[in-house]
């Protein structure tokens, strides 16, 4: 509403009520003047209504929603169905240009402001969440997997000779396939186990590069959050080789902004060596739904040009969500989230163990890992072949999530490579185990429900194995609404060894 | 947006591009201005985009939303659940306050401005719809009956010595219990037979006004719409009678804004005798849930003061539907859902008259009533005695919603009064008789399921009556998808009778 | 998704998979057959999705959502707008029919339904607040006063020879206008002064009741929750009085669903006298928009004569409301919300003790008065004719709601009545004073922002009295962003004495 | 609801009413079992409430979404924004998996089964479009031109000596920089021009394919939708020369399945030669927002090998537009969007060809191309050297979008490759010319718009080349409220050179 139509609106009603209401917009307007000017996450979350009118302000600005306009290219922003409109909040021309998915499209301002200020945004919030010298970003409506092999793809144009991607082993198939899909060979390098944990082996790194010649080797491309007994990547030592040899150096740092230790692991790896890019799931660790990605370095032309090797436009919607969450919670509420996800870390750790002493088993000793615990299964392996996997069965049918057992010996082959004890990041750990994660936005209440529902599952499984009958088994055992689901579980067994990987 | 907001959003992207997107903003905000300033319905419908705008800049008005605000009163317009607040676009304090449901609120001036625009759009409709000297009208939310009843609470402050309603009759529940309600004694005037067609007894009503005396009838309560063969009462006639003895005029024109005929009877009336004020439906008229009316007269300071009867605040829900309603549409929208009316009328008479002969039956002639059609039942009634209300009842279970069968001689008592021959408007219509009407927001596909459904009913029932078995009928029927309902009907039957009551 | 389409979707995906997903399913479904079949709150409040499905379900059960429906009718429940459809869940016929406001629709089971479910559960919830043997009650969509209006009409057709209706005084516009309204004469009774506290004149009601005659007196109407310094009536008595006399009682229970004081005081009424309805609003109880009400009472056949009084059908919008708060929150939800009301009280009763000492003023003492207090203003007043005044359009435009100033000496006249003393429930309350409640959903935040906002506006105040310029009132001040609305609250003068009404 | 709800209802209200709406809800149940049975795009458009109803009940099959789950992994699906979550409706946790974008998800089986489903009915429609013997799509969150890009890399692990991709010009970079991305050196064929189109040149690519050497060519690139005069490449032959010399042929669909003829096309090319794969745009092609395409092609295995080239999961974003756009559709509401834009097409050409008459212009014949038209500017171009891009700024700020005026020679540098003529797909087209296309959605009100605003932008153009003043023809203008944004266009030039590249 424009100053004729408050004028109106005076006339209508109480000019004083109405000069009060136009008081009151100036508050939202404020907030959304700030953010443009700044760029700048807001310490305090916006308020729902102040949020949909910036989205709203936005949208307007876009051809598809002038109320004159006549469309005759081919690609117009026209809409078949109205729920879909609404459900992007009238945004339909996406992101980028044919040049660059950060450039600036002359048919959709609002759009393109919308893209602009969440990678400033996401940018304060990396730098926020310990990366201090982070220079550019940006947000990519694709998958971790993908966006590191759009880097590996734009790395290719700098060393036309390479050929090798140098990569400390860890069990997950998007990270490897990355490699495989930009066209290059991994060289897996394996991990050492110090301990219980299983770390970046540097000396192998080194001479690997040494034997292939630094320039026949695309990048290492290391990783930060991972599964326990893996603990992330000794990045410092790392940028440094990569720093000396001069080769790119290309971070996975999946769910690593959520650890402050990840983050600092950059921080310092860019301070005394060389990183190149960083790349982070949007849903891991900003709680939006699956498919984005953010590209982030410490070059701004190098991380530009990244964005420029993206063929066309693409999907605003990540960056809508990302967008969306971060001006709800504010820079203060995701400070909070991280520091709940760090004091459930502590619950879950100490729960795990009591729990797992009660079974003669025994919490994994891996300090360097954040994020993710893992507790032995050995008196489980022991007796019986299947057991472990029957536990992992056992605990999806129960509604327990990301859970994850790893039994010894599982060799699985990923595009032409075989891996042994693949799900452990080593060819021989010492035991089976089973995964927890304490990630952003874990409650208490997943916390309890896991222990009570794991020691429900260790103690069938455990009577199994003593022989005793199935029946005897269900009358002893308190069932409640949760456990309503409690069925016979071999059927699932192999269903839940392809879920678990 | 403010100036500064776009300045710096041209700082971040082209600012060729964001002043094109500023400039295409503007369109919206004429559209508002217009809106306010004219207050009048846009001929065009609104875009979607501009009509929420309009609600947010609206509803940030109220101080429930005002960033700043704290409140320390009984009532703050505090919601407890995002998915209510949002349904109600946040508007969340109602209408009105204690001393007029038309008063203007001070926590509220969005939606104060959204009861005063909404009241002056529905002003502006019903002119456009045929009741050109309209001086005034308020949507108050209650449906119908209790809108009539509102009235005559005011009347009663104005007569004090009235203890009677004149009333020609009509049988529809709600309207005769406004006046029970309200504490009346309803003096019901039975119709006179003119053809096919039941119309107001004129003599009957004056006679009656001069046995009860004028000062002792609080008004005469008359009505427009209503089902055939009942047509339209003479509104002129009675307007005379009422101009004459000094007695106040209230019409229930129900569902008659559709109708330019009852618009015109009402014009008229108000022109040559008194109305004081007229009563019809938003959901009827214009297409919105149930539970609006809109009370309009021709003297302004006699419809203010009913506005000042209601006591307190009350839901702004039906306002604001039609508000939402009608800036879609545009007048232009409008007045394209009258003429299908009037068209389907026209089409749904001639397929019941083709449909009517094959059965030997007859579409009674009822040129005074402009919405709905009667055909009668006459062989059925003739062999069966409860074949009637089967039909009735085989139509409902086949989806078939609003048609209404009338059996003979059907006796009910409503609020101590007993009406005989009740559904038809009579002590005793010459036959039994089905009724279909068109209504605004009809489609052609309604009349044809309907012809076809009624077909198969008619034939089913007639050869029930044949003696034939069920078992024969089902074999020989042509069963589509929308027939899957089909099952016995006996068991609906007291349902049914309940239902079309 | 039935049965087949489960099987078709375990041939798509895995089988395993979309069992997990079907028993996931059972857990939803499990609670809506637990509300259907008991009919109560549920302790736990739903899931957002829970809760959509559920409306969901039962919206495709009315006519107007049927695939295959033909209407025509002349109340189809069709939309022209799909926002509108959309915003009400898709529930058009609204609730009731002609005979009655809680009767079934033919038409549409799942409104039906719909609306028998909300009456179930906010008579669970009257319960659960205090009442334990209220019997039966139904929302209607009309806000408090209105719903007085209701009774008092109901009750006319039980007593043919009453005219007057006693009543305790408070002075509040809309439950006096609800007599007046019904067409009876208000017989207002002074309170008397105990200590600070305004109390029911028992004696004064019991004489009157004698000297009008118990026929001639329709009912007592008898207030619990009002501003400070009146107090609740003292109910047990007046119900007693009732009970004696055979005069019916009412209770404006407006805003005391939130007060176990209150409601009690109906419950001991009830045990020990004669209460024969007693309404609240929905909105001041339950954070819902403004526009319903609930009528309860202790006998079932006077709640159905009142519900079959309502003539014609009327919104559901406001039991949807409520239903989706009520199902949103549990019972336990809603315990939440009553216990953090009443230590927020205590809250702001010390912080306002505490700031009042500071400026020589004083908390009156109204223990009887669980919801608002009363703070002097004596010193304002001793200086300055408008200081009182002006201090109410200060904190107006400070975006403090809901604080209501009472000046000495207002004279009022409702609907022909004269008030002296009008907002202070009495002709001479000894000094003038400040209103603020504690309602439900208040927060800590809104006190502290009032209390901050109340010590500026007295100290500017203040200044003004003791002649000091605005210049440097201006100056000393520390000016902070909510601040920024500061400006001459003089011109608002007017406005606020009217707000403030 | 299940079979005891609705008995728990029946208590509560009718059975015959609740039997009903249960009867109403199976027709819902049947339309969703009928999808999911027979994977086709259903004939008639759903209704939004089976629409809804359908999601519903996918979302609460994934795991986020049960009400019993306790997430202990890393990728949970929490959302922390409510908005972000209804906006998807509750579908968090993406498409695919590390192993394949189409592969089934075990915490998310509604997720897995929407994607089925829509890479089904995606197909379907390709069929109905004239791709009869189409085997395999799906669709990828990623725009046309990265979708290209995954095709060619995965070509690259089954050519390994491939270092070429044959292209046939076409001037739009998007497709030009998905080869650079892939890694591959584009080999650009020059186009030829027969009469006013330029066509393939079939002999060019021919003789490229043996000079490069099969083995080395990864694959021949064509098009088919194209920017007039350019014309869709001659599919077929290119086939036969794919299918002769060995070498794969992937083709750029972008806008191609809107038109018969480009489907044609790709038809009769799989048939007499050789096509790999097919890629479209969804936005361009069923009226969703920017962000996806579809890869489809005739050997199921090499589909299935592209889709597990993809690392990791990916955003369901576009797949649920896509899905709720053919289900709110429906095959015969595509087929008629299909016919509607043929008919603009024709609409389009015959108003361009009489304006263009009227200002000694033509309109050029290239019948091949049944989406995009040009109309020669020489009579601008001859006098004035910028008028062409005047032209092309003008009609940019009167809000004609898509509109593209192509100026003789300029000259582009992409990707290192220097493009002479760029934008005319030729070196040196003979004229200067202005595009416009009649795309799917396109109304008859954006043609005439566009003419009268060409018209009047040629007019001005001319009048400015006349050397009249600038104040003159501002006057002799008859504004419009659609030409309010008149105003100087000089400053936009820059800008326009730059929006229309």
């Amino acid at each position: 509403m424009n100053r004729e139509s408050f004028a109106a609106g005076e006339r209508l009603v109480s000019p004083a009520y109405v000069r009060q209401g136009c008081e009151a917009r100036r508050s939202h307007e404020h907030l959304i003047r700030l953010l443009l000017e700044k760029g700048k996450c807001p310490e305090n979350g916006w308020d729902e209504s102040t949020l949909e009118l910036f989205l709203h302000e936005l949208a307007i600005m876009d051809s598809n929603n002038f109320l004159g306009n006549c469309g005759v290219g081919e690609r117009e922003g026209r809409v078949a169905s109205a729920l879909v409109a609404r459900r992007h909040y009238r945004f339909i021309h996406g992101i980028g240009r044919s040049g660059d998915i950060s450039a600036v499209q002359p048919k959709a301002a609002g759009s393109s402001l919308l893209n602009k200020i969440t990678n400033s945004l996401v940018l304060d919030i990396i730098k926020l969440a310990g990366v201090h010298t982070v220079t550019n970003c940006f947000v990519v409506p694709m998958a971790t997997g993908m966006s590191l092999t759009l880097c590996f793809l734009t790395l290719r144009h700098k060393r036309p000779k390479a050929k090798y991607i140098i990569w400390p082993r860890i069990d997950q198939k998007s990270c490897f396939k990355s490699m495989i899909t930009a066209g290059f060979e991994p060289v897996v390098i394996e991990n050492v186990l110090e301990g219980d944990e299983l770390r970046t082996d540097l000396k192998a790194v080194e001479a690997k590069v040494q034997e292939l010649g630094p320039d026949y080797v695309l990048c290492i491309h290391s990783t930060t959050s991972c599964f326990a007994p893996r603990v992330p990547d000794r990045l410092e030592e790392l940028a440094v080789i990569c720093a000396n040899y001069g080769i790119p150096h290309i971070v996975n740092n999946a769910y690593g902004v959520q650890s402050s230790k990840c983050m600092h692991l950059i921080q310092q790896g860019a301070r005394v060596g060389r990183i190149d890019a960083f790349v982070q799931s949007l849903d891991k660790n900003f709680m939006v739904p699956v498919g984005g990605a953010i590209i982030a370095g410490f070059n701004d032309s190098f991380i530009q040009e990244i964005s420029k090797m993206y063929p066309g436009r693409a999907s605003a919607s990540p960056s809508l969500d990302v967008l969306i969450t971060l001006l709800s919670l504010g820079s203060n509420g995701y400070k909070k989230l991280l520091k709940e996800r760090k004091e459930m870390f502590s619950y879950l750790s100490n729960q795990i163990k009591k729990l797992s002493e009660a079974y003669n088993e025994r919490l994994l000793h891996t300090p360097h890992n954040p994020i993710s615990l893992a507790v032995t299964l050995k008196t489980l392996d022991e007796h019986h072949d299947e057991a472990v996997t029957q536990l992992g069965s056992m605990l999806f049918t129960r509604q327990v999530s990301g859970a994850r057992v790893v039994p010894l010996g599982s060799v699985q082959t990923v595009s032409g490579y075989t891996f042994r004890g693949f799900m452990s990041h080593t060819n021989n750990y010492p035991c089976a185990y089973l995964n927890a994660a304490s990630a952003i936005g874990m409650k208490m209440q997943d916390v309890d429900l896991f222990i009570k529902r794991l020691d429900k599952c260790l103690k069938a499984v455990r009577k199994e194995q003593s022989k005793e009958s199935d029946d005897n088994y269900d009358k002893t055992e308190d069932v409640d609404i949760e456990e309503m689901a409690l069925k016979p579980d071999n059927v699932l067994l192999d269903t839940y060894q392809d879920a678990s990987s």
